[in-house]
């Protein structure tokens, strides 16, 4: 750990971030009747008996007359999926509200849908907190949802990748010796890999349907009008190839067509059959993905993707865009 | 959202509990010079100038004598890694601190070590809070590290998955009558997969080394002895069939041995240079890791590991533990 050489009020607000947050829009309604809205952090919880929660609002905040004038107010705990909704509501604008509709609330302050968790308060408290005022309240009404909260770590915003209560093994422990573990990556990525993939399988010879001819379908089903060559500079770093022979069987089974270039050269596209098998063949896929999610939760499966994305991105030898237009 | 019939304290504490916290220890020591410390999810910050933060302590506490004679106290904002000493200071018990080694702190407070921040505080103000007493502290020192923080959500504890502030796509946006995205769990699993596999594949062939030969000697460095049944029925899940001739080639080059068992079985083991030729290729994956992980985040990397040991259990089709003793 550094010490700090001096008490420097950035390396004490980055210091400070490292404290995990769940993020929240606050509202109230000024005594004229405008709709008042922040996006703060600093929510926490004080105590079950009475019921009361706490927030602290800068005292240079626009907001800060409404908020100390209004008894009234509402937390809401955010969404994964309303991180834009933080956003708008974290920079100063006068249509923080615009095309919401709001729900009803028992008192006059704005609520917001679609949220992970509301509380809605009446101030018990206000307390002198430096550059802040503590506001403690009451909670006179609250209900929550099975949505995925948002987080916020180190000025990012986070998923919460749930961690089991005992550490999970996937097998024993290894001998000492052993530098092949179940914690190395490769393995953790093959395994999860090959597993779904065997999943899909499955599935794919339950209906006499084949994995190697999944994946040359879907791609054609993304993007058609592809050449051998162009077909196998997609699917190449998956260490598939595929041959002439396999294209001519799909074209003798009717899945695809091929047309001669003005060059010579075969492009393939699907037909309408091969389009309807392709379909078919994702919502198998689909469907090993959601029984996949059912065992786990849905914050998690959002967690795995963004940091399978972060990774792919961060591992991409440059594949050209499967989805790009042209 | 479903309103609660009634003010049920459990439904509330849950709701509550959606909102993502950190983890933080807060110690103090009594005029007795007993060191004292607890385990608290209702830390936040209030103000920068002056440095101001804040947590709340219940008044049925066993410690809250303590925190409110001593004016010194330290919160330790806890690393990913430090989950067992948050269980330990969460339990009740007198051995709290035994074998920490403590730091000097700047007051009496006990310092811990190895934490993700800490600062070391004296109370400014101690306020009313229903069942809790809320502590705002003065930070008079603070200090950090690069140390994955822990998070807690919904009584679990959590690692922050960082997100990107612009959504990450990894190609354009697809067509909408594209069932097949970039979103799909099998697609991001088998690129991320193959992505690092073809990296490592580059740096085996550069070293003429072969990637189906790796799988097989990485299983025989864990588990010797094994029969050509045995070797494919750790490997069958990931599409690869080792053959009889393979093991074969292994063993004209001497980098395993085989023995014909008592009912003429052939068993396999790795000979002293197919244990050598194993960690070499082992350590060309564990490079890999560790290029891939220098341009993620530590916490990203320990969150998609823990993620990944869900999926796999959650698919795991029973397959044989390779590490298990014998």
């Amino acid at each position: 750990m550094n010490a700090p050489a001096t008490f420097d009020p950035q390396a004490f607000r980055a210091a400070l971030g490292t404290f995990t947050t769940g993020v929240t829009i606050i509202t109230t309604r000024t005594a004229e009747g405008e709709a008042v809205g922040i996006t703060a952090n600093s929510f926490n919880s004080v105590s079950l008996n009475p019921p009361l929660v706490l927030w602290s609002l800068a005292k240079s905040a626009r907001s800060l007359a409404a908020f100390s004038d209004s008894r009234f107010w509402n937390v809401h705990v955010l969404a994964a999926e309303q991180e834009p909704l933080s956003g708008r509501f974290a920079t100063q604008g006068s249509d923080k509200f615009d095309g919401i509709e709001l729900d009803e609330g028992i008192g006059p302050a704005p609520l917001l849908p679609d949220c992970t968790a509301r509380f809605q308060c009446r101030t018990a408290f206000q307390y002198e907190g430096g550059d802040h005022v503590i506001f403690v309240g009451e909670v006179l009404a609250f209900d929550s949802s099975a949505r995925p909260p948002l987080a916020f770590q180190s000025g990012q915003y986070a998923l919460a990748a749930r961690k089991p209560r005992q550490e999970l093994r996937l097998g024993a422990t290894p001998p000492p010796e052993c530098s092949y573990t179940e914690d190395l990556l490769g393995y953790l990525l093959g395994r999860a890999h090959y597993q779904m993939l065997d999943s899909l399988r499955r599935l794919l010879a339950a209906q006499s349907l084949d994995e190697h001819v999944f994946f040359i379908l879907s791609v054609l089903c993304i993007r058609d009008n592809l050449t051998l060559d162009e077909l196998n500079a997609f699917v190449g770093y998956t260490g598939h190839r595929v041959s002439a022979q396999t294209l001519a069987e799909l074209e003798r089974n009717e899945l695809i067509a091929g047309e001669q270039d003005g060059d010579g050269t075969r492009r393939y596209l699907l037909t309408a059959a091969g389009r309807e098998r392709s379909l078919h063949e994702i919502a198998l896929a689909k469907a090993v993905e959601s029984e996949v999610a059912d065992q786990l939760e849905p914050g998690d499966v959002m967690a795995l993707k963004v940091l399978l994305k972060r990774l792919v991105a961060a591992t991409d030898p440059g594949l050209p865009d499967l989805w790009a237009a042209r």
